[in-house]
């Protein structure tokens, strides 16, 4: 293990976050915020970390490898986060360590999962460092799962990885940084014209550029204590909406879309069935939104669109609390949605559409095998065999999934939270979501859990967002042995 | 299709049917009791429709294949639950058919949900019937799973299958009727020494075989609306909890056992997977109920133990309600013990320790397969490898079982039952256990559900019975063509 150029990569790591940390400072100084010393120092402070372990690594060989890469991947995320803390503690907003960490950990891994009772209360710098650790998580997701987990063929994501072309060629072009400059142009396209229509739609900038930085990253912290439920206006929701839905598309996909391919986008299997869940989901419960809680038919059907793509892309925004909805199999289906998530490659999380429609395949081939047993009958995906040490591979990242879920129900039950809040709680953190069932309903928060707890769900958005694989491998000794 | 020798044997098995239904009419005659009239007739009428069914079809070509075993596995069930519901129905015990068809469908799969608010005031001919009921389907099931699903490969169980010796080869012998005979000279004899010890730990004769007639099936119905809690005889509830967790063991092994190679048994990998959850779960258990409910050691391990071997086993007996139990998460791990099931080749249910075991193998491997990418790593089960295709196959039964149990909880939930009820209701009927959590607990029964909802969970029941495939097959419309 090359402990030394990990150093070096967390180092920079550091640095760049100690120059984005004062992206907000433009606000404080606009409003008048108190928060401008505090994020000064903390910017500094993560700098001169940043720098030191760069100098102290300089020398390093550079050659990473596989096994290094689960390091950087592992830690980064993690680093990045104590370090994310400094803003909330030095200015106050969050003095307590832990809950610091949940907030800036439940940023950096795009969930929205949140300890904060009065959200409007914090600093503009701050809360705009809070929306930016999100955008940030998000920007390295892409770059994650479409570039660098596809070649270390994490959780079969070698397969869903939609080609970007290259100069030359159609295949994923090897080099990382070329395929990652592409995807943050879509990236940050998609940011820059969301707060553009938020603006028109009348939003403040302030609040357009937080809700687009939250949006395109999936992960859904408001700058409101009442979510996007603060903004009655249609139009506003609308293009929330769009922007989430958008953002749990493969960004490959989209790249296609924008310069020309819409075709791809249309054809690609995933998409379809990404696109039918959410349109099956949204008609069944604006029904019952319609029929059994009076509510208009636009309303409903805006409602139910709303609150069905930001828990399928696993934003977590909410324009409605629903655990009102009546019957309660209308929120227990969002429930379920929970555990589909995102395409890959998106800023989504959770099992992703691909897995369970590969599983699914999977099982309905098995009913052929058995009448037909001689036959030999691979799983296509996108017109393709899909060799089967890919369903293995997908098999073990879902077995995985429900595993480390039941476990950490009952941890967390252990911790005193009733079946629903955990069964909730543990949904909305692995699934890198936010808000859940139970008590961490939208209307809620986090504050209540036990520092332990807080600790422990911290740690499931991490193993959730780093697709279970890349975190469970540091735990295994195999790994550190050689 | 050779749609008369499925009505063929649909016939033999509605005589042999009516003929089990007169076996509780000596208690009738002893206790003085109403129904015994009825049964005659619940008796006579089953007997006429079985010979009309078999002389229709006395000519029809012997030839079983492999779809017909299929229809008659699933249809089997089917119309021996529905003729099953006669002596309650004739009895007046249970005036409604849906009810009847409900509490006879739990029994024929083992199930041991129940509709009844107050079982003692059942006539004891209907009581012994109700019970038997259990007992046929333990049988039926022995047979299926160790001798016939095997053969048909249904949910990989051609792995699971221990040997039976036959008289010249070591190999299960391919004569289904000879390693029948072979297991239920063991169910016999397990259902004789249980009768035995329960007289002498004081219950009277009729209750004593009934509570052994459904202990060894794992249905868990009992003669007492309190279940086995009537009983404060630790001695009784030690007896119980022993051959409740035979039930639960490979019959195979106990035959093994039995005929002096215990070493096969213990040597065995699920059994000694099965009996370390077991223990786990009960000491875990048991220092919650010392610790926190102020149990004594004895009576906590005896709870403990008693709950836990009888949700493993899928059997449901109660000696506590343990909805009761601070904190909640000792019956939340009670409730994800619903999902695991006694061993393959036993009368227990659910998904079955074995599958778990392969499934997290491949998990576990699956670290490995990253760290060596180009090494063929295959999972081992009792010192052998196993073949992708049966990994493949028990993902598929894995996938199944969740989407079943997931759209169920979303349809009971459509008729009413709160998210707990849901989860408890639909993991107790496909997992054969009985009570769940929510309304439907130890202390409740499923009387208050929707008569849609009782036939949605009647075949819920079947279908976990029948490992899922078996019924799933017939709803394919390729299993139909040709």
């Amino acid at each position: 293990m090359n402990f030394r150029v990990i150093g070096l990569v967390l180092g920079i790591l550091l640095i760049i976050e100690s120059v984005f940390m004062l992206f907000g400072l433009p606000f404080s100084y606009y409003y008048q915020d108190a928060d401008i010393i505090p994020i000064f120092f903390s910017s500094g402070i993560t700098f001169v970390a940043g720098l030191l372990m760069f100098f102290l690594n300089k020398k390093a060989s550079r050659s990473v490898g596989k096994r290094e890469s689960y390091v950087i991947v592992g830690f980064g995320w993690i680093v990045l986060s104590i370090f994310g803390t400094l803003p909330f503690i030095l200015s106050g907003a969050i003095p307590s360590f832990t809950d610091a960490f949940f907030e800036t950990m439940s940023g950096f891994s795009t969930t929205g999962a949140s300890i904060l009772n009065d959200i409007e209360a914090l600093p503009h710098g701050v809360l705009f460092w809070r929306s930016l650790t999100q955008w940030i998580g998000g920007m390295g997701i892409i770059v994650l799962s479409i570039a660098i987990l596809p070649l270390i063929k994490v959780g079969g994501m070698q397969m869903f990885a939609a080609e970007v072309p290259g100069p030359t060629t159609d295949k994923l072009h090897p080099k990382i940084k070329y395929t990652a400059q592409k995807l943050w142009f879509i990236y940050l396209g998609f940011t820059a014209v969301e707060t553009l229509l938020l603006k028109l739609g009348g939003m403040n900038l302030f609040d357009a550029i937080n809700h687009s930085l939250t949006t395109m990253a999936t992960g859904g912290y408001s700058t409101k204590q009442a979510s996007v439920a603060y903004y009655s206006s249609p139009f506003i929701q609308y293009v929330i909406i769009f922007f989430m839905f958008m953002a749990g598309v493969n960004f490959s996909l989209s790249y296609f879309a924008i310069t020309g391919k819409p075709k791809k986008m249309f054809k690609n299997s995933e998409f379809r069935h990404y696109t039918g869940i959410v349109l099956i989901a949204t008609v069944l419960i604006a029904l019952g939104l319609i029929f059994r809680n009076n509510l208009g038919v636009e309303k409903a059907f805006r409602d139910a669109l709303f609150q069905v793509v930001s828990i399928v892309t696993t934003t977590g925004f909410a324009t409605t609390d629903y655990l009102q909805w009546q019957p309660s199999s209308l929120w227990i289906l969002l429930f379920m949605l929970m555990f589909i998530g995102g395409s890959a490659g998106s800023t989504g999380g959770g099992i992703k559409v691909v897995r369970i429609q590969l599983l699914f395949k999977n099982a309905l081939l098995e009913l052929r095998r058995l009448i037909h047993p001689n036959a030999v009958i691979p799983v296509r995906y996108n017109n393709q065999a899909v060799p089967p040490q890919i369903i293995t591979n997908i098999l073990a990242f879902v077995m995985f999934y429900l595993i480390i879920y039941f476990t950490s129900v009952f941890i967390m039950s252990l911790m005193g939270l009733d079946l629903d809040t955990a069964l909730g709680a543990v949904a909305a953190s692995i699934g890198n979501i936010g808000p859940g069932i139970g008590k961490v309903g939208p209307a809620d928060n986090f504050a209540f859990i036990h520092p332990a707890g807080k600790y422990f769900l911290s740690f499931l958005m991490l193993i959730g967002r780093l697709e279970l694989f890349t975190v469970i491998i540091l735990f295994s000794p195999q790994f550190w042995r050689k």
